[in-house]
């Protein structure tokens, strides 16, 4: 850490500060400059040193050098990770394309899905049984039913699933059905339902709050990692700025930026991250042009008749010509993609 | 809602949408104007109907006239709250101050608290149990340890108790200790918490999200209402903008413009909504003139010493010093605040 | 300035660019910390450096010490300035408000808007002549005719006059009527305008653009302070923020947060800062609790038919009330604001 | 517009607006619902109509049907424009890229990049003569001097030139040496600028304002428009969020969002759009299977001794490798794009 001292402090509050770094189990270097004293604290932890040296009144700011997150970074781990489950493989060059609607609606709904999404080439089924929705007035999932539904469409199709868990009480219940659990972007910080998927031996798929920094959200990652769960997918789904246009703002350099930083797989959802169907395409391809190892996309037989979300939903057909423009991007940059199975 | 369809829709087209809307059980008006063709559809619920007709691709838009709560629109209960419960009276005029530290620290660390902000004036005892913490690394708080030692502060100086609960199954051991239970910022949208304290028969403080829009706030305490508990109390902590000098960005035009929408009283956290403790007063001093409830702020016999949040922590001389300032404001604009008892 | 290098860089990569920092007329020290290795540069200055060094891809940051104002840091001069001008007079324990229409739209409408505003207690006019319009269709204001009126409403009230500028070859004509000169937020940055508007010898009132850092701010400011005119005043008006209910986001702690940091006079702009007239009276009595030097709020004898703003603007009798309670809240902190003249 | 009136709003007042509506020459439809009463107004002009009705208290809001802007939308022209000059070529398919540093800082700075970017394939060169910074102490560019090195470059190479100016009165100089204009994007809204580029006939460079709204930004082209001056280029550089990891947040939803509605054609700039030299590669690619229809990037022969803009410029070699595995993402979706000429 550097501790920032205010104009014109006293020797003797420099001292004291000093002392306290000390204190910590911190070296103190103390730096005189031409306005300004600054004191350089070495062999900084990850405790709350930095907000104790702020509420100082002699101290201006206190700037750490660290990364806050350990076991998720890429100096722990030289080599970027990949996760696999049945059909769904990721990262490391590897990309996976996890498909299907927003809810469960019916064993018809998600078979007909798993099966048009598998034949356009989508290496993984998703569909939400628990559903957060904003308003207690909307339709909130299947439930234990749709759960049921998304293991008959696995049994069907052989796609691995991906869906929601939204309290801790029900990962149990969900890690029997499926194979990917999601944290939705509302729980980024549930930190006991964090903690409780820590403890499980199934990949999770993290999805950024929509109002996270990048460190927030590897420390959300790094509940799960320290709880001694490998598996995490990290996905950018979109963030709320002032732009109204777009159900969220879809900021792609996330991409790079994090696997500048961490050796965890990081999809892009560009469902969620526009809100608008028409702008899937460009932003699902955009994504794999950033680097992103895979996507999560909102599909639906008839995105009209959709229990939620209808209005970023596409149809198979439109996600059928997604895959083959994607498939060109990434073949036109070395990366690896499941071909289309066709019907 | 008004759907607005995109140039040059043909008549069939209308037709179809308009049918639509009839079969959503609303009445469909169609309204052809010189550039743009729109359908007022009447008698509007509040049940996905938008998303629906937004996934038509001829559709430009589709905007909502009501507002998607009920029960706690000031439509609904035409007079303000109060919430009431032990020394905390808030609402409706009635002016509540929630004080004390972060997080418990020990016995005599939240009785030399609890005694100094009743001292100064506050009403209500705030003291963090259950500490949800960005860092898995960072102090987690005393838990139900902590619950009792604010029970025993309770016993000794007669205040409320507000702290907070992270997860469902905690509901009921925390609402066992405490008379406010407070549900943090990052949990607003963790709604199988939500449900939880709805069922009870507390007082529920309900922090805004950082990212969270005023609909999709009074939408999460419409979830407690919902189930059953009508004493939830608003909390406006600061919102995530680009400003990087505060913690967050603390927007005071949220508490006018609450209370003209909703009947439930409106709290103001100058704390966490900046994050620098000499801050704290002048948005203390500006939240009760822009017509808030109350306060809920973090003091601190020693901010340095304190175990989490030092740098925005006041100390128990500043905090008597912000209360003789909020007394003048709210005593020149007429609002019941109590007087301080002195030691 | 502190440079964070990369993890395991080779000493002789320390080495160059310790050396680099050197030739820059910095002093370098290097401390080698646990995971680290950080280099001190001492002796600051502020043309560009940090950039150079955050180039090195070995480099992982560089954190600037001090702040990158000079002449507007309340480091440089130690006491709160005061700007006075005719009938207005603010800053060091001085509210002035400035009160009048969006526009100037007929000389009798600014006539009546003066006298309405003087009798209920502003120290100075607004109204715009050059009008930035987001739309080239909108109303553009009257130009140079406007500023005729505004002097003949000074000539009848005795109020100083304050409208905008909108571009260099402009400033000599407005500084012929206007007793203050306004920077709008769109120009906060357009440094051929502030350079012009330092070179003048009458104040200026400087918006601060609604993305505008604090340093930005003051940066903005530090162009016109160094070109010789040292009477600025800084205006908050508002935020863009993802807060659709309001026009901005209207951030108070801004006020405090700048009288720690500059000696320039603060005023808040409650009209543009919430873009509706019933939040105006609630934040035009936080500023004032906050701490601002002054207000500056939209005024028009008729609103319904301003022609521009009507939104956000009140009327002459809730501006009258308005400033009632304005005179309450200042009174109870010690601040002294004029007497309402009456008619 | 739809005027949506507040709940309970007597029938006589719902007359008074209708008859308001109605003299502003619009046409007012009445739908009285089972909540709310809204007026539709059909026949919308954008004359500030919506602000007027917004200013009655009993209105709740006001919601406009059409865009604001009129010959910038893709309903006015159908088809998507093509911008030509000399060397560059943008539009409709046809991808431009513009390249080069950030400022000019002498004769043989300029030609050597000029060499370089063309070499690798651009198709027009970029640098700044006169330069917008941040604060007054920073090196403000070569000025007329940096114009004659431009023109001496493009004399070398061919290449067309693109460079900023600032205000009205260099339009005229700037447009003597350039062959494009560029508004930057603190001049996004400096309407006298915008008005005198429209009266040129050489192409305008346009970036959005880190704020800026799309309906914003494509009003701000309209002012370019309305002048008379057809050839408008838009450019995404990053809007401010609450994201501090890069310089700006890049939504690249920009680019097909725009495309849908607007014929001009749309760059990216993923050099201001991160601040981050490595982040810029993967998004220029991601820029381009956005749709994008071209790219401007910074580009210096040895960025560690840039004038400006150090932290986010490429060397030449990593724009040479940027360029080829743009053109194999442009191939893939089969979009136009130079091929380089080596050196």
């Amino acid at each position: 850490m550097i501790v920032v001292l205010k104009k014109g402090i006293e020797d003797s509050v420099v001292t004291k500060i000093a002392k306290r770094v000390e204190e910590m189990g911190l070296k103190a270097h103390v730096i005189v400059g031409t306005e300004r004293t600054v004191i350089a604290a070495v062999g900084e932890k990850r405790n709350g040193e930095q907000e104790t040296l702020e509420s100082y009144p002699e101290v201006e700011k206190v700037v750490p050098i660290l990364a806050p997150y350990k076991v998720a970074s890429l100096e722990t781990k030289l080599e970027h990770s990949v996760v696999e489950t049945g059909s769904l493989k990721l990262g490391n060059g590897h990309l996976g394309v996890i498909a299907g609607p927003c809810s469960v609606e019916s064993e018809e709904q998600i078979l007909e899905s798993a099966k048009a999404v598998k034949a356009a080439g989508a290496t993984a089924l998703r569909g939400g049984a628990f559903k957060p929705r904003t308003s207690p007035y909307s339709f909130q999932g299947l439930k234990e039913v749709g759960l049921q539904y998304l293991a008959a469409a696995r049994e069907a199709t052989g796609l691995s699933i991906v869906t929601e868990v939204m309290t801790p009480e029900h990962v149990d219940l969900v890690a029997q059905y499926s194979d990917v659990l999601q944290i939705g972007a509302r729980n980024m910080q549930n930190y006991h339902l964090l903690q409780a998927v820590g403890e499980i031996d199934k990949p999770v798929l993290l999805k950024r709050g929509p109002s996270a920094t990048i460190d927030e959200f590897l420390l959300a990652a790094e509940y799960i990692l320290d709880g001694g769960n490998s598996n995490v997918i990290l996905c950018e789904r979109g963030i709320r700025t002032f732009e109204a246009h777009t159900r969220f703002t879809l900021p792609l350099a996330t991409v790079p930026y994090l696997k500048e930083r961490t050796h965890l797989p990081v999809v892009v959802d560009p469902s969620h991250g526009t809100g608008i169907a028409s702008l899937v395409k460009p932003m699902a391809l955009a994504g794999i042009a950033a680097g992103a190892d895979g996507l999560i996309i909102e599909v639906h037989p008839n995105p009209a008749e959709a229990a939620s979300d209808a209005a970023q939903t596409i149809s198979t057909e439109a996600f059928a010509d997604l895959m083959v423009q994607c498939r060109k991007v990434a073949g036109a940059l070395g990366y690896k993609m499941a071909e289309a199975v066709g019907v």
